[in-house]
């Protein structure tokens, strides 16, 4: 086997592991919180971020009224929306602060993590942990993926297990989710 | 008077000559586009973007169902729908293509510029002209600002007063306005 | 003259006023920092953040290595290096924990403000003032531009000067601006 | 075994297997033109860009000059730099104008892409090819995930083993990496 695949069946398995240790619920957690909430924000900073903004893509490739905080479009929260931060080392302070905003905002606050102990998550009404290392705890071992990789692309293949879910539960064909994709490209 | 206050001067001036040399319905032209549409979506790039980006977040402000091109939470557009497209110097490769598309798509296209005469607003179903330097015509002068500054300033300000406009013909307050501004700040 | 005519005068005349009303330094303020620093991170929100981000790409062209915090790209900043960061308001949660950040981490902290006895200017190592309306006094007066728009635009045209006073202090030609705009576009 | 985990060794199993049948020199392939380049430039469009920002974001934690195409510090491109372009199904408009820009500035183009055959990777310099499905052939089979999402979640990974080996080839520690990651979070 050539060095390359050996590295692929590598990042496979440490990014397999983490996703098959979630809660057998998380799939289904996050789905119900997106189909209860009136409009969604999407909250989160570097990699992570961009892992969301692919959720939020297909958020509105499905039909939800989905904003990343911060974009110029973006739509104020209150009660009956949610706000999802990831924020897979626990703790950090632009999340924090947001996560407090989002508290006073009156909306439901989904928190992803990998350590579920720390003090943003504990700030919210529901929390989905994906077991995987990130820079909260990222050195003395030999993994082949460094910092929060494997974090990230567990994120990634996580949520969009959760759009085929939605997709499953709004009953919608695949014709019209690609409707829905700009056609400005 | 200080230097600064001098050059504030010169600045303001070089600003305010473009704006009043406009078309006299310009800012009704833009409005009642806006007005008619169904969906709007906004193109640009480097600091036209930037500008065009201001005005899209006044018109969620004000209600208006408006997104910027290539932000993951854009939908596509069709007949009934408006891209609104600046492009000061008049031409360029990848405004050519976006311009393409939208005439593609079917949505109506209005480009800021101040080439009229170039190739993309000749493409356009409605043009506003914002007579002022940019790229394709910033050397040989003496202006105290440089390349397309007073048109990105002007197109500003000018996208400002469209918003003014909008605000009186929806008929909305300014608590209703504010009222759709970001909490999550 | 049209009424088009008549509120671009007004517009002008309400940017004009705070520009004018500036401290006679505040553009060499802003300019000595930029000079004296190693690299420059710019932080904001909203729209105030898209007349950052067009000075942000005014110093690239003008060779300095500057970033807009949260890009992927935006390196770390420690002493020697400089933030900028603007909020009209004088005092929101995000901006105040990245004010905290920024304090933490060794670097100036410059700060733009209609409001400097607010609590994020009071954290600064240099403030700029620009005194301008924003959402924190917005209400119960008669002028035409709403919410914070006159402070966007007046700061956005006190960069530009700023711009035009780091070309001088660095003895670059247009011609050396130019060679560093983006040429995919 | 719950539905969830189910699912979870599906996806594994979709990503998994066009990872396992890309070329053997793949990894080696970009990271030598990585390696090579002065300044490299990313660009894509939708969930594609993202994956492409996040490889920007862990070149710049490498100490690489990288830049995301379209962003307000992004510098031009010419001999010597290299322009990398992910364009799964292969052609698109916005893409064919941006790979014909990167053509004329004289800068290396890498395409990659799930269908080497169509026209833009024919204008490239080096093709990586990810074997997976895209919008362009995602009908008419079973597979769990839609749309381009296999070819996306196998791009972010191809390149995180690219970020690998470009800090084997460096010979930087984590340590290094790590100091590199923006402390304004």
């Amino acid at each position: 086997m050539s060095q390359q695949r050996d590295r692929v069946e590598m990042a496979i398995a440490e990014i397999r592991g983490p996703l098959l240790a979630m809660d057998d619920d998380a799939v289904n957690r996050l789905t119900d919180e997106v189909l209860a909430a009136r409009r969604i924000v999407l909250f989160g900073m570097g990699r992570e971020l961009l892992q969301l903004k692919a959720f939020g893509m297909r958020l509105v490739h499905h039909g939800f009224d989905a904003h990343i905080a911060g974009d110029v479009t973006a739509l104020p929260v209150t009660s009956g929306d949610l706000v999802i931060l990831s924020i897979g080392p626990g703790d950090l302070d632009m999340h924090r602060a947001l996560a407090g905003l989002a508290r006073k905002s009156g909306a439901r606050l989904l928190v992803l993590t990998a350590q579920p102990q720390a003090v943003i998550p504990q700030m919210a009404d529901a929390v989905v942990v994906i077991p995987a290392q990130t820079m909260a705890d990222d050195r003395g071992n030999d993994a082949l993926l460094p910092m929060g990789t494997v974090y990230e692309i567990a994120l990634l293949i996580y949520l969009d297990l959760v759009a085929v879910s939605l997709r499953e539960r709004t009953g919608q064909t695949l014709e019209e989710i690609r409707a829905r994709h700009s056609n400005l490209e």
